[in-house]
């Protein structure tokens, strides 16, 4: 059947922001029948992903080529509303800075109507990644991946 | 920027076959460096879900309507290989069998490589789910939901 | 074999700080060989959950009899250093302010050696809940709870 | 505050058979307003690795030293009855069998009242779990584990 099988949503990169589309599941909630709050930082991840997937950057391949992986060091979030079962999101990232070992971006999550407008902001994050190697020490951000994204700043 | 935002996969139905892509984020993976077993349960779970909308039924409202929620009850699984960060999947979604309250489905994730080729089968899912209202009891599936899988059956 | 059956971590409360202590399993971790950076986010609710245990609040009984649940609409984090695989962590939760839904809590999760010695901060979490009905709106909190959380601060 | 800080649940280990407790949290709910199903698998896994500790096994130590994983690879669940945010549970796991690179574990989940007396099982787990290499290929289990594990069937 390989014809024929679906494509995973990739997004779209217009300049420095990627627009990703994600639908929640029952994984995604919790018994206050909302989006479980660290959901959010999953749809949130799966966008800076995507970016780079389409900056040409592959996590996996970065791991397995150079030790090197990014991490997490900082960030502020706000809730603005809640979203539910079966809403449609789409994670907007937008690329704010580059220095050394760390990159600076600002995610924020809307929901869409089924006809796919927008219907409200539910979460913005302002996030700062840091690049380490191995030994989790920071490392320089490789020369290549440095020009792919100073093209997009 | 409406206008460009990009749409959630639903994935492809076809007879009794539902075909659903998934992309393995670092959310899904462990420290073993290979997917977290239980991540294929969430997987599968979207693949049922999407063959669920692909038949125009939609949770959410299912459960604010007649109270009613499908349970996993009983699932047999096996894995075949493991799968990898930044790995193309497709879940494969069968109905096989139709009782008063309960669905049984046949469900396989298969790794795809880039080119979209299958190469390889990931994990295989035999899952019987059951329709219950919300004291938990069983509850016979809805006629209009009855009608449209057998349809499909 | 009821008679044995061990009990859950509860952590100690000593006045407006509450300790609770946790483990990292393969299911908190990522590819990157790390605690994945959405877990502490599950950590850190943990030690909120158990501090209003320990306050005489249980979240269930308090959705079920008042219909209100907390919600995260703020949080500022830090990560300090990576946790990984099997390391003792222990949460500390201090109540910092109370408003009319509200709540602000500052929360650390610090390493231990297997001895019981604090071992370096992983994480930090300025964090704000609060409290809201069925529809999702503000909801002052419950005198009763109010009470016991002024008691405290 | 280190003299105070609390030590996490280690469960206790009878012979064959060994006890864990898990409390549930938001984290492990959903929409439903019951436990997600996929998050037995975690509880099991938690059950799991607590019982390896108690024999003095350390998965991120095996790891380490030896380059081994253990990996799911078949497993049969049912789901007997709900369980829901703040129930307080216990994880039963019985060593079945021991092969060359394989060991069979029965493991099943009871709710329990805040008394501690069992309350009805939740889930029933048959799982295999098999010991790879860096390579993803089957390893024999290290003579000392082996040991281990048949010093207590």
């Amino acid at each position: 059947m390989s014809a024929m099988d679906p494509t995973p949503a990739t997004g779209a990169l217009n300049g420095a922001t990627h627009l990703f589309p994600v639908r929640v599941y029952y994984e995604d909630t919790d018994a206050g029948g909302i989006v479980y709050h660290a959901s959010y930082l999953r749809f949130a991840e799966r966008g800076r992903t995507e970016m780079l997937r389409a900056l040409g950057i592959e996590l996996s391949r970065l791991k397995k080529e150079s030790g090197l992986i990014f991490v997490v060091n900082k960030a502020d979030m706000q809730y603005r509303q809640s979203a539910a079962l079966d809403d449609r999101l789409v994670v907007e990232t937008t690329l704010k800075e580059l220095s050394g070992a760390s990159v600076r971006l600002a995610q924020s999550i809307h929901k869409l109507s089924e006809a796919g407008e927008r219907a409200g902001e539910v979460f913005e994050f302002d996030v700062q990644v840091t690049c380490v190697n191995e030994n989790g020490k920071p490392a320089r951000l490789p020369a290549s991946i440095r020009e792919k994204f100073s093209a997009h700043l």
